[in-house]
């Protein structure tokens, strides 16, 4: 953009992830458009989380695409398949990969495809998204290798790109634990109290299920900081 | 796919290019399931002609991604600005590359990563587009070397990938002349009287304009082979 200010486009899925992703964009220095997908998720609490992030972060604007990969099929996110619970915490490892049941089919080369008309429209180079380490031990589009050729094809699919300014796609969690992302995220101001996690909430009170992967992450984070999770506490 | 059928995605305007890839991808063994794209076109002539043709061409599924790329802004396909009209044709040439006002933000990018969560979710390797050299004189997104840095991304974004088998990106009309993709297409019985190609057509009547570029691209190419063009003449 002309001007002092710099822009960017931040991913918010309402997650503890994407809002510490929030908060580090702003934290260095980027006036940041959060934007979230609704995508046929079995209840609306992350979009409501995203909407209360974006505010409490200060993002300019929180823009959501409506999209709908159940269409697609194959996924527990989107699908009536059940959520794996109780299972030992995905470790880092990228070889002998397996892919979670909760894999949704190029979900994040989607809404980085939005993400990138947004910012070309707008003549923003500069794209966040909150991947991180424990995730690609079995989502392949949460690798740095895939990130990577993201970024490389998109410096080629785009007009900003063909005149020259470089167009980069920030993982600042990517090698970061979730105790650290926390950790970093506190230092930040991020209210993780506003976040929701949990992949099968309680479709009527919201209250996470705190067995499936995503709230075993959560909660072993908080615990390896000796920290309560505030939104344990509400 | 497991058993003998060979499956493809195959992306589907209504335009002239777009149908010869259906029937090539079809001539080359695919059983091919046609994707279109509901995008705040400023009419929906296209997407009418997206389905004769698929019907006519025998593609085993028909679908409509609704998606809205005018929340991006930036084109005259999508907002309402003039589209131009009795421009020079565009010439191949890579360098010195202006672009055009009708150029959509990251659109095939978008496109093509719709095509590709719905080819993972069914096992699908195989996707084509009817990109072609005169295009790509002026839309980034166009060229083969996007082409190719969108294959490597896919095959490290999905689980196909990962899992060894290739992602090929098809793109049988990249080298050919408006003219050279016609007589193809001719070859392999498409009935270019069922496809529109035109960027600004009366609403009403549904009347090409005949001289913004796609209008002219076309006549160009029929009048190159010396052979009518059936949409004119209907």
């Amino acid at each position: 953009m002309p001007g002092e200010s710099k822009q960017a486009v931040v991913l918010l899925s309402g997650g503890l992830d994407s809002a510490t992703t929030l908060a580090i964009a702003q934290d260095q220095g980027f006036e940041c458009f959060a934007m979230s997908f609704a995508y046929g998720q079995k209840c609306h609490l992350e979009l409501d989380a995203a909407k209360h992030v974006a505010r409490a972060l200060g993002a300019i604007d929180h823009v959501i695409v409506s999209i709908d990969l159940r269409a697609f099929g194959g996924s527990a996110l989107t699908d009536d398949i059940d959520v794996p619970k109780d299972r030992p915490i995905p470790q880092l490892h990228d070889s002998d990969m397996t892919i979670p049941i909760t894999y949704v089919p190029a979900r994040n080369t989607i809404f980085l495809s939005y993400a990138l008309g947004f910012a070309e429209a707008r003549g923003i180079t500069d794209i966040y998204i909150g991947v991180n380490a424990l995730d690609y031990s079995g989502y392949p589009d949460c690798r740095p290798q895939y990130i990577a050729s993201f970024e490389a094809m998109a410096n080629l699919a785009t007009k900003i790109g063909v005149e020259g300014r470089h167009i980069r796609i920030h993982t600042p969690l990517i090698d970061l634990t979730k105790a650290q992302i926390i950790n970093l995220g506190i230092g930040l101001g991020v209210d993780y109290g506003l976040t929701v996690s949990c992949y099968d909430p309680n479709p009527k009170t919201g209250v996470p299920c705190w067995h499936c992967d995503s709230c075993q992450l959560r909660a072993a984070g908080f615990s390896e900081l000796g920290i309560p999770d505030p939104s344990k506490i509400s």
